[in-house]
């Protein structure tokens, strides 16, 4: 592979990212909330900085910042003219550098690096190719891909973008300024305002309820819905059943990553974050901010309580209560998967030591 | 988000699912193979019931169901003018209240739900939009629906549903009735009658074969097929590879949850489950009546036989005998795992109670 | 099901694959670059080898191969004309079967089966449904399917397939002889020469990252790419979300399975395998020839050092060492992972047959 391609000039491609600026230090520090540092060494840059680059690779007209801790090293090598950190880290940028200090620092590079490389703006229109049904309603205001479906008493609010491929099925609801992937399929769905659906996630199918008959399974008809409220965003590939009787629901705010299952009737509260290649069977209950970190596994018809965190890998056969961290397959509370890991780590030397050492015990 | 939108107005949102009725309570019981009971208190509704509820919002006209014993409470509370119960609960239902009573009562209930809600019936034509491939075959009787490719030699039988965007490969044969969702691709694939695929599954791409060559990785010609027999459905956004030597069976009957992977050549009997994220490797095969359960995985070239049940997230990496119940990373019976889990609690707590009783044998 | 589906004729059904042939015994041993051995009774055939087959279904006129070891008894029964094995087997090569023994026999059976069954070649054409940007260059040599959109100044080089329904998005760089399969979304990256992609891949949206403001989580701009170097294949509905900073790369030659996660700014040497629904979360490295079995998960920023092995369902949370071979959750090393396992079970008996002999001791 050439050159070309694999060395990274920085981040935001012009060919894929727009670029706006440059923009002065106080400017970024207004949009950052964040206090203004000037470098102990030198002053300002006077035309101000041109766009953000990682530390080891940023010039002294761009702008860096420091998310963890263990790249701090990386700080007091940096040519970055300006860096976001937090205050811990204020006293360790280089004299050259300005600073934004911030007690959110990741919020805060996340603003600047907005301001930098705002998102496409919506272009309304309707793409020659889609096929939307008569009885649709799609906002004038929307913009609508190549080969997109939109089916008969479906709704697209104000400010939509629909990408190409995607199919919004019969009667589906979807609120203003949402942002609905290519290849999505969307059925059976009520979204609300500035959902983000990515590339190829299925809401809305039946879901895997079956009754033993006499010759074979029997599909249960799946008669709920899949309702998305204000600001949830879904990652690529992931699955959302639709209820059976119940509707399946995630609550606003909630952030889902690639390739996560939702079983039918599963309720998710407010602001939930569910982390790649994680499941939940049906019926299951999140209340509000819980965490379910990569690749765990809910079992159906259990409550998870407010704030309560499920480790990677976590198999959760029974309720958890609010706020607290469990871990392990079944699941623990964190110490004391920890302290078993250790212990049996502790014995299985022991017992492997006897018997190299020809005890004979066994 | 508005209330409209989160408020649950029971099931079966008009937007999205047909409804017939009312029935007479007989009419139903009939449909469900169960014995009525009529209200100890009143009478059956004279003009019959409307519809169907889940147990707390279900109103006199209305049919609901106990499907789980934990939600024992609400059948009690009900005011569901007409509830499906097993014999256990016959007693438990409110004096005002008739019961439908069958030994199936979650079957009953699939009954009667469809009786309400009938499936959306084949709407006979082909979308201007597809692409038939002129050597394809096409029963007059499918539904093909917007931007379907259909490609040289296909064959597709009566009555078929094809979703829009899906794509039916070269050669490949559907048989009568099959339901084909939206996205799906199905390439070097042979289906029975009565499959359903929803939407995004991917049916026989290539396996994941390749040698060690002098330049790096070699693909082994994947020379297989995918057979999916009569009555198989396959979840949204699961993958089947094609076999490289034999073909990749799915049996009569089987069911496959969403983001389920099978490996080339595996082999799965009659009315097989398995649950979603689970795993099946390379030619591994799965006598009749298996269930995988969520996010387990079966290393390649082992049986597990008839009857077998591996548990959520079981590594299983040898064979399973016949009607066995697994569980764990490495897989072991059930019994087996958690009396290991108990003891190792109990010994973690014991060396750790020493510890903090500072008895310094560590 | 009918006879015709279930019954497997051999592999290389015409219905889907080419057929090339009858070839002379040396021209297969040429390809496979193996000694040829005829056979101890009879001659080879003097009119060649007409295709391949499994070791229990070839003829007389047909070549097999030994792979696994564990197939070793169907050699000594098989009637296949010739035979691809490994030295150790060539004196259980049935007496009628002519040899072709090569060290690397799964090696000779790829170039021998590809002899037979040659790929599909291109057919160059754009077809007329596809949506192709005035300012996109796409290869005249190209074969572009279906549906397929491909938006502004992206660039497609000679002798590439994009199979229905891809999107190629904005400024995507494709060289040259790739294979992009249906439902592909490509974004916001860089792929280099013979890169294959297998249907549903995700390559390019958004990763997962997002700040915590005062009105909820606040998305974090996603300014990496991907960067799919030369010889990679992607499999089935996998996702590889671009870089946050730096970008997302699969070093050149590696395979990655279906329904893989990769996270931003993840980095992959060359020629790795990450098999299927294994995660690999953000901003982790892996260093050439790194195995990843399935449903094994990576935590985020850690750093795999060449040719190691993480076993299936492995949950790996810091740093592994080159040439390291790790199992378990959280990763240890196999041989301790399985000490552990057999202590364990050692101990739970010793306790429960105490416990059942009614010590009381409990």
């Amino acid at each position: 592979m050439t050159g070309r391609q694999t060395s990274s000039s920085g981040p935001a491609d012009p060919r894929f990212f727009n670029r706006s600026g440059p923009f002065e230090a106080q400017v970024l520090a207004d949009a950052a909330e964040a206090s203004l540092l000037p470098p102990r060494e030198g002053a300002l840059s006077a035309t101000g900085y041109t766009g953000i680059a990682p530390l080891q690779v940023a010039g002294p007209q761009e702008v860096s910042f420091l998310d963890n801790r263990r790249y701090a090293p990386l700080l007091e090598e940096t040519k970055a003219g300006l860096v976001i950190v937090a205050p811990a880290f204020a006293d360790k940028v280089p004299p050259h550098c300005a600073a934004l200090v911030s007690s959110k620092p990741y919020l805060a590079w996340s603003r600047v690096a907005r301001l930098f490389h705002p998102k496409k703006p919506v272009k309304p229109g309707i793409h020659p190719s889609a096929c939307i049904d008569a009885t649709a309603k799609v906002d004038a205001t929307c913009e609508i891909g190549p080969f997109v479906v939109v089916e008969a008493g479906a709704e697209i609010g104000a400010g939509c973008i629909i990408g190409s491929h995607a199919v919004v099925g019969q009667g589906v609801q979807i609120g203003q300024d949402c942002r609905i992937g290519n290849h999505v399929t969307v059925s059976h769905a009520v979204l609300g305002e500035r959902v983000i659906i990515l590339p190829g996630a299925r809401i809305g199918q039946d879901g895997f309820g079956f009754a033993v008959g006499p010759n074979g399974f029997e599909s249960v008809p799946q008669l709920g819905r899949v309702v998305l409220e204000h600001d949830v965003e879904i990652g690529a590939n992931t699955t959302i059943d639709r209820g059976s009787v119940n509707d399946t629901v995630i609550g606003a705010g909630s952030r889902l990553d690639n390739l996560v299952q939702i079983g039918h009737n599963a309720r998710l509260g407010r602001c939930c974050i569910v982390v790649s290649q994680a499941g939940i069977s049906g019926s299951t209950v999140l209340e509000d901010f819980v965490t379910v970190a990569a690749q765990a596994g809910l079992i159906g018809h259990i409550r998870i309580g407010a704030k309560a965190r499920i480790g990677a890998q976590c198999g959760v056969m029974s309720d958890v209560e609010s706020g607290a961290d469990v871990i392990g397959s079944p699941a623990m509370p964190f110490r004391e998967f920890f302290r078993n890991v250790a212990v049996l780590r502790k014995l299985a030397k022991k017992a492997s030591g006897s018997a190299e050492g020809g005890s004979g015990k066994q």
